[in-house]
């Protein structure tokens, strides 16, 4: 193998501030029964990485006050922001707006604009506006809204906890709503680079290349594919000059695609 | 509406002993990166509740050994048995093992009896049993094996960690292993009932029920079909007598059919 050219040197001057941080609160018995598969992580975390919010951690708990407070307090204490999926809607089993109260200490009780809305559109419906109903517009204290333009029925931010239906249509609507308000950061890039080898061949040599690059993450994914093994080699970074520096000493170590 | 029939007592004297708890932690950079959608906790949460033990938490965090030793002391305190997915393989983004035995404070090595059915795997196949795939023999003191019936490298179980490759088909041959192994609870039994109404409109009711069954936990998931809206209605409990009784109940209180 050549002598490989040596790495560019990182650049600490003009190296990106740090990205903000965030955290997911996935809320619902029917996730934890198994009964439902929850894809709202995977997509937040996807659309995250794309604006450059590092997600530091998901939690996933019940229906249970007591579990949701305690999750509430621990996540946005530690990250930037915190996403919560679930428990929004009319019945005695959507809880989360309470629990948000509770986390912040604030009260809660409807609120004009969010009756006023619901209101015009289960009139609109010929639907009574009943006391179930109407507990959809119980908003914290001190919150935004966050239009819902699927079943009005709003989401909320406060402080940094931004409160979201877990209905996944609804969910990523709201999502698409509130993202681009948020200081964005660096987007973490990455290069996937796939090979038929194992994990156990490559392992020595992209341990090497990773401690070259302390500045960037590197690992690697076993796949298996028409009975053929091979490891999927992805590196990480927010610099593109040494992602692809790093990338490219990757292409020079082992034989193999783009992924 | 009739009269309806007063719902059986609980019995308490009969009533089934608390269900054992669980939590799951998935670790991976490519889980909160959103390049990969977890299926292990689904997986995992669908076999818990089959055999009767309460999934009450789950916790999604990097590669990064603070974060896991940090979410394992937190898990393995709070709840009967802890799961972790992901991060036992052979490359340097491999730490699982160290952090399980940071957070317990005991010495991890190359453990002989690990080292030698690797060693004899490699050999079978003539691939060099280098110093990488020797890391996947560094097992935490005082550990028990799990076996590892697809490509060997074992997992492990020490005190109530319980420790499995991410990759799903390997991670579900390892929980196939191991459940049969613990104690099972009673396990929670569901009765469904889809109707054609909206949250909104079953609220009242519904909640009544659920204060009538207090053993018992009802929820409601909105669902859109072919442009229709309706509600899937849930019971949840272990006395199976109590589930039917109040299934009956929501039968009679709203039409619609078994979901």
């Amino acid at each position: 193998m050549p002598t490989p050219p040596p790495p560019p040197p990182p650049n600490p001057a003009s190296a990106p501030p740090k990205n903000p941080t965030a955290a997911i609160l996935i809320i619902g018995d029917e996730i934890l029964s198994g009964r439902t598969r929850d894809s709202n992580m995977h997509h937040l975390a996807g659309e995250l990485t794309r604006i450059g919010i590092d997600l530091r951690e998901v939690r996933m708990v019940p229906d249970d006050q007591s579990a949701i407070v305690a999750a509430l307090n621990a996540l946005r204490h530690a990250w930037d922001h915190v996403f919560t999926s679930g428990g929004i809607g009319p019945t005695h089993d959507d809880i989360t707006a309470d629990a948000v109260a509770a986390s912040f200490g604030v009260a809660i009780g409807i609120r004009d604009d969010a009756r006023d809305l619901l209101a015009r559109h289960y009139a609109a419906q010929g639907l009574d506006f009943n006391e179930s109903r109407q507990r959809m517009a119980r908003i914290p204290d001190g919150a935004t809204l966050i239009d819902n333009p699927i079943s009005v029925a709003p989401g909320f931010s406060l402080g940094n906890v931004h409160v979201m239906a877990g209905v996944p249509r609804i969910f990523e609507a709201m999502a698409a709503l509130i993202l681009p308000g948020l200081k964005a950061g660096t987007p973490v890039e990455s290069r996937n680079w796939r090979v038929n080898l194992g994990e156990g061949t490559i392992a020595a040599d992209f341990a090497a290349l990773a401690a070259e690059y302390p500045d960037l993450t590197m690992g690697s994914y076993p796949f298996s594919r028409n009975g053929a093994f091979g490891t999927t080699l992805v590196i990480r970074g927010r610099d593109r000059q040494r992602l692809e520096a790093a990338y490219a000493r990757l292409m020079s170590l082992f034989p193999g695609e783009p992924a």
